[in-house]
């Protein structure tokens, strides 16, 4: 049998105790699991980052894996803690929107209300539930407890608190969810949005600058051009090649990004006159 | 049989390629092994911070984990190198007061000095015993070398070079150990000095700066609060709700923190006159 | 049968979410690899600085571990990915330099390019030969797929872009290769070059400062010392005791630091008049 894998997203901090803190609480129940570290480094209590990199990192990882998301502003209030079988896989967070873009992509089959204490730390914390709840509660996961054992049954999960982009006349508009480590700009618009038949991309705005269209790849242009692409994400970005496009564009999360379309003559007839 | 689990707590930064020469030593003698990092971002040389994390860490870990700690700026000189049992775990690390901590809260039952080059890399370099004698040791320990074959005996653990908490009459008086990555202030205060029958805390001073007595949770106030609570660690900190106390106080590392305390009429009384 | 250890050297940048999803490909294919970070702060694009590091890490692993590089301005050209075996490990990286030091030093075995798109993933974007390429066929590797099944023969790789040093009279002239977190200057001055029977170090110079010869360790020094040693890594590295050398000489990578020697009166008598 497979030992079984947990991921971690959280907004600790790179190298924060707390991780392995965690990691301690889940190695006493599931000596053998595979932990894997999405990432420490989601913005401070910033739950629209982590619920976009949660469903970006998750699709690349086998049914039966179990994710863990703490981003937990709300730590000690009533919010609950909630788990949710999505895709074949199992996810762990606190109910404020974090697991919001999975569920938008992938129906639940199951969402259970943390609240069966069997399945935690002997003493919880009033301030660290990641350690004390749902680290636990993942590594019976990964043992095999069943989500039916975990709490009682709820029906849909808190929505994900990110702008969704729009479809106008002959425009796309989203905007930049995310900046990464090269400087890349992540649009919140999906390659679906993109790869439409008969749809032909004219050029993207960031703010005022202009784009050309799409690119395939890095590779197609000179050093220093400023590209937009699918990224291997599957969404649309906006780069430089071999260079950092949010100093370039003295812009950052949150810009509006769109996307100018010429699927027909007469539109660009009138953009003209 | 489990694999067994290696935690690593170092100051050689993060990402640093020096943990994964530690990793790739230990790798070969259990390759099998379980290993975790706790943190690689000790401030460099900073045996004290060490000391405090591998202290709150150590306790969530199962028995039978092997920590290995290396912050270690005597290395080259004649520093010994120490292997612990201290609560059924192992601990090892340059004794320079790293485990002193650990030592002050849970008797050490067997210490040796690290002498027997026989559990050694076949070459050891002057400059990194971290990866040449602590980490194959470590790897050796995990599958199940028994201490008295490590070393000689050796009687007692160098104290951390921490100051402590002291009890003055309607006073605790103690100092900020660490600011978290949330710009919480950790104090040497342990839970143990608060939690006292029929005493009650009047108020906290973060150096002039007034917070009034503790809360349970972040969330019993509103953003933006300032509040003082028994934190995850089981140590007193002061914190913002949902923001950065070390940067609203402007203090840090070593800013003295008292804790008033209002346990009779007596001393109100006395205080008012 | 030990689950084999696959190595990750990148430029993704720390808890970069692309780490996740290159170990998720991986996991899926290999659930029971040991994977370890070597390093994911690579400087963004630097092919340099991931061979040296590269270098450096491997020759702690065990025979049999496989490496994985990325570091890939080229992504999206016609650039080639290899796997190359070397030392009786498997190395699989873009063919641009990352391979280049360590084949310098162990000549490769066998070599070939990766065109067998069956163990790739299904899918395999533009912009990320990472995830869709190389961790699967790495994971392949681990799980015992032979070299010669992944692609076609290749004879040589492409060498890394690094200044070699050079052997004048009386002399050895190389530069700093990279600073690392403790600010220690590491040289491409390999300790073959100095460690040479009859030949004796006179003074180095790290541009027009003056660094007494080798001393063994740090610990021989005063707090504070400006020393040069043969550092963990086997190369000549400019420290200073417990202290930052970058910041005290105000200089970084691309320096100079030559190695004047003293290896006989000749010598001695030329330069004082």
């Amino acid at each position: 049998m497979a030992r079984g894998t947990i991921t971690l997203t959280t907004d600790f901090g790179p190298d924060s105790p707390y991780v392995a803190q965690m990691k301690g609480a889940m190695l006493r129940i599931a000596p053998d699991v595979m932990l894997v570290d999405v990432t420490h480094s989601i913005p401070a209590q910033h739950v629209g980052a982590g619920a976009i990199v949660l469903d970006d990192v998750c699709r690349h990882f086998a049914a039966g894996t179990v994710h863990v998301a703490v981003v937990d502003p709300g730590v000690g209030t009533s919010r609950s803690l909630v788990a949710a079988r999505m895709g074949g896989q199992t996810y762990l967070a606190p109910d404020n929107g974090l697991l919001g873009l999975v569920a938008s992509r992938v129906a639940p089959t199951h969402i259970v209300r943390l609240t069966n204490a069997r399945y935690w730390a002997a003493e919880v914390s009033a301030t660290f539930h990641g350690r004390d709840i749902l680290g636990p509660v993942a590594a019976h996961c990964v043992r095999g407890v069943p989500l039916v054992d975990l709490g009682e049954r709820q029906d849909i999960l808190t929505p994900a608190p990110l702008a969704l982009p729009c479809r106008e006349p002959g425009c796309l508009r989203g905007i930049c969810w995310l900046v990464d480590h090269f400087g890349n700009l992540i649009s919140n618009i999906d390659r679906s949005w993109l790869e439409v038949p008969g749809q032909r991309v004219r050029e993207i705005r960031v703010g005022h600058t202009i784009v050309p269209g799409l690119v395939r790849t890095y590779g197609e242009s000179a050093s220093g051009s400023l590209v937009a692409l699918i990224g291997s994400h599957g969404r649309l970005e906006v780069a430089v090649v071999r260079g950092n496009a949010a100093q370039r564009l003295g812009t950052g999360e949150g810009t509006e990004i769109r996307v100018f379309l010429a699927d027909g003559e007469l539109q660009e007839i009138g953009k003209r006159e």
